[in-house]
């Protein structure tokens, strides 16, 4: 088995002091909030790079017009300045004020235009009066202002406005990350993200943060399997990097896609296309032995990359852990999904969960018994109470969790119940074919404890870890 | 792909007159009503001469005796004449006033007998007393009057009667009758009704209406499918059509029995003996579609014909959509079961059932996606909202169809909601394995709304139709 | 087809006295119940030779020390006397009252003692104070005593005792029982029970009791599968059993081990570790067909033999029904567990529970039909209805069975409504992989009744039975 250079801990044993990582990341939050990002551009670029400082992965590029399946990478977009001014010259409305003001791509124009001409171009919220909308206009050349209607209804139906942007579209690049954790089995899972919203918190910026932390936390380990880190524009981006990474993409094993997890409502889950892959019951039975609830969202192509991940031809089954799902809060796309909205407690408690999940994956070990005829001769192994015929008590105590309290045995032996439990049903299921996430989910024991035990198990030369490329866990 | 002479509209194109239709069908009920039909014999015969004048199909006949598996045809049954006259002469029953009162099969005779003698001869229904009951002999010998309760309370019980029946067994034949509508790929449905019952509305005069009407309205298009129509005395028939023409039902994919279709309780659905099939399915999604609810029956053995079509040699899947389905009804197989109690009205929203169900069948195509790797750039084809970054809306306006309701967005838009998620969901799961109906049931899209835009995404280049025979729907 | 010599009999036509059996099996409990069982020794030999004298079965011998898989057979425990004496000599514990006193497998001892020493060789239950806890230490050397807690508390705490226990461990020899019922077709189904708690009658005095009789009951007839019973002493004698048994126990079919069936209680049924095997489905076809209902318990681990039976190597499907269940009753491995408690008429209610779950075993049988191409001609057969029309009607009698009401026809008739369901079905369902059972549980007649009109069927020439081993009956 390879090992990575002084990584001898895995994920079971990983420390994390969580307070100073929300700290960590409600400063990331600050920092990166005001950036102008963009599919492409600067403040995507800037972004990355500030990423880098507390992750490994490599910046790359990929040059406008690039024809990627049925689609183009777009001329780059950089933006300085925008504004409109009334009659009399004041700005009412100012790109340097909100980077939302500017419908994302829009074109260049430096015009006195009627009012009637400017509103085809204005966007904006009735239902939600002080929020500016977040609106883009990739593929269609276009230009647009968005702003709140309380700022609408201010305009001077009658009067002319100076409306200027000074953007450019150029010959340039689509920048993403990438890096790659290189694990000891043949398989690979994606954890991808996007970076492309300007200035709205939980969607996106949150699931950056995230994605960055998570890379260096899974570099500090060795992992059983591979991971591959990408964080690309949305949808442009992630097909972009399809087409150029066919043939391992086409070998991933499933994944997530980082997105909406920071905001302060319930947690939620989409699931995979195919709803009961591996990927699906990890996360399940990461919030069920949590006990906490949350809301199971099928698959659907309305949201994010995995639209694309799991096209035909690929086939990634991804699925999404979120706080405060994308298209279900009500500031989503607005100006109103800020700093205020967002916390970075929120975003690391996502994180524990991605963690948990990905522990899940990694000690989902295939074990063969190898003593599989008959039930262990426990006692010589001072694995069994002294004394026999006692009942393995049901005890009421409801302090105590449930599983404790379901095996409680006499005190003064060497073996708890539930660990008596465990060791039986991992010898009794242990077939080469079942693995610690099948056992966890008909037992209830947590997968942690059971692959423990199945540790202890394979040191007394009773179970052995099986090739686990060799038989397939799903 | 072959084409019949000058039939270019599938069944989605199909025009109906339904108020015409209904009127016709009501003119078909009263002519036919009154025939004295028999599982052979002249009123058959007549009957199906009648139907011929509606419909194309091919009048055939089968020997008497004839051999088929574990029966033999029997001898050709006609009647005259029939009565019984009280000791004063008078007729008390009389055939020509309901064909029911004879025992269907009746072997003649023209004696005088005392009460006791004619009373084992004799059938009615002190629950229904005022209905006579439909009674048959098909292969046992014997003779016998069917009467009401009402009669029979008034007869003599010391009296004696002259019993007349003026019936002919003799070597003739069978008649039925058939028709093939080719279709283009090598699948092949069974529509079967029977044609036996004299003057019974319900059961199954409406179904040997329905049945030729579904002939006129399909031959009057081009089918994907083939349809196979037979009519034919039930069991008898049914075995002997296997019997003559066993290869070819071997490879029958599936089909329907029509029966008691126009009465005037609800609708119901007896499912096919697998309870899953593509049969089944289109029902299942044809009522779902229309929001009307409706029985469903399990298979059973007691029933029609789809206890012979579904023998183990054949195991073709028939299904049977029936409004007042038989053995459910009180007026089942008595006199009550006329032209009061069916409505032409009934038999035409069971045909407009059976087309909509049968046009599932021709459009359950399976697409290959051809461009499997991501998301469509729909922009590009104007396929697209022109502005990003909206929320496709939830509108509660309860006034438009939930569909429609569920994928608003803005009405200055090239393309609707639902019309884009259905062109994501059909690129999605065109991977040449899943079909039209499979994606309706996943996304509750309706079948023909998916298959038309499917249409449009073929004429784009995006979607090739597979063979249909070379890849199962089921 | 063999025969065994005189036994034409098979077990649907088994004629048994009830009330006989379950005053022979109130004989049994009593003249057992006081015998000191252990998992070696003099006790369980001398249970297994009475046992003998009503069941024809070999006692066979391992000796000591030999190595079965993980575990090795303990030298032979035998046990004279034992009590403890206060210091005024005083027997205040003595085994000839009750053999669960003394900790079974306790090495000898005969010594003086302050309190503060016998105390940590004490067992007693607080919370049942009349009662002595049954304990045993087979594979920890060491003694002990079980006292009723009002003895406890009666104990002199600062006082001296003198405890003698006059028990021998030596090379000897595991002592059990087997009996193999040769049947006609490959499959095999194993009954095993244990038989080494001392004086307690439902754990499991009623489970050898049972096992005797059902030995019993099978050899009197001939039976279509082979039956193999074993009776060992808990966990080290099935394990020795598997270790020098190998070969045969790879190809059990599946089986029982029979314990706890003589309580007050309800009946349970503890499923095979796959829970839907054919020993699961007809142990609840049972239960359905009579209407008793039961607790059903999932496979667990913790449990008796099928622990061994059923590991990876073996993987015997084994179910247990029982009438009171190990763990569940208040009395479970205790005094109270006595002849007070168990009733024979429960351990007879039981048995006949298992000859019914065994006879479907037995008659579990596919047909292939030899007329699969349309529905029967029933007429010819005399199977029939002389009038056809009538609806096969449901009576609301009460009176009458569900079955019958729904299936009445006319009195008159040689055949009744049930059959000619029955009929219909076994001809439609027999298609070489459909067995009895499964047609059972589609149309809930009862199995029996079923197979006798199966064999009608196959008297007709209709039916014929499968080679049995040729087609799997799961």
């Amino acid at each position: 088995m390879k090992r990575r250079n002084g990584q001898e801990t895995d994920i079971t044993q990983l420390k994390i002091d969580w307070d100073k990582l929300s700290k960590e990341a409600d400063g990331l939050l600050q920092e990166l909030f005001p950036i102008c990002r963009s599919i492409t551009g600067n403040g995507t670029r800037k972004t990355l790079e500030k990423l880098r400082e507390i992750a490994q992965f490599d910046i790359k590029e990929i040059p406008s017009n690039t024809v990627c399946y049925d689609w183009a990478v777009p001329e780059e977009w950089n933006i300085v300045d925008a504004f409109i001014k009334d009659s009399k010259g004041n700005k009412i409305v100012d790109f340097s004020e909100s980077n939302l003001h500017i419908v994302n791509y829009s074109v260049p124009i430096d015009k006195i235009i009627p009012f009637c001409e400017l509103e085809e171009h204005l966007h904006y919220l009735p239902e939600l009066p002080n929020s500016i909308p977040y609106r883009t206009s990739y593929y269609h050349r276009d230009w647009g202002f968005c702003i709140t209607y309380e700022q609408y209804q201010q305009l001077d139906k009658s009067g002319e406005y100076h409306v200027v942007i000074d953007s450019t579209h150029t010959e340039g690049v689509l920048t993403y990350g990438e890096t790659r954790i290189e694990g000891e089995t043949d398989r690979e899972y994606l954890i991808s993200t996007y970076c492309c919203h300007p200035s709205l918190a939980n969607d996106n910026l949150s699931g950056q943060i995230l994605w960055a932390l998570l890379i260096r936390e899974l570099k500090s380990i060795k992992t059983r399997h591979s991971y591959r880190f990408v964080i690309v524009p949305e949808s442009i981006g992630a097909i972009a990097y399809l087409c150029h990474n066919e043939e391992s993409m086409k070998r991933i094993d499933g994944g997530f896609v980082l997105t909406t997890v920071a905001g302060p409502g319930g947690f939620g889950y989409k699931n995979t296309y195919l709803g009961n892959h591996l990927i699906d019951r990890v996360v399940q039975r990461t919030f069920d032995e949590l006990n906490v609830s949350y809301i199971a969202y099928p698959f659907d192509i309305r949201g994010s990359d995995e639209k694309h991940y799991s096209a035909p031809y690929f086939r990634i089954p991804v699925g999404t852990i979120s706080k405060d799902k994308y298209f279900e809060y009500d500031y989503y796309h607005t100006s109103l999904d800020n700093l205020d909205f967002v916390k970075s407690k929120n975003l690391i408690e996502t994180l524990r969960l991605y963690l948990l999940a990905i522990e899940k994956l990694e000690i989902n070990v295939i074990y063969e018994n190898l003593n599989p005829y008959c039930g262990l001769m426990l006692r010589k192994r001072n694995l069994y109470p002294k004394i026999g015929g006692q009942i393995v008590q049901k005890v009421a105590d409801t302090k105590t969790s449930h599983l404790e309290r379901e095996y409680k045995i006499s005190d003064n032996d060497s073996i708890c119940g539930s660990e008596l439990d465990m060791i039986g049903w991992l010898m009794f299921c242990s077939d080469g074919h079942t693995s610690v996430l099948d056992i966890s989910e008909k037992t209830k024991h947590p997968m942690r404890s059971l692959f423990e035990t199945a540790r202890k198990l394979e040191a007394h030369g009773l179970l052995k870890e099986l090739n686990y490329s060799g038989s397939e866990a799903i």
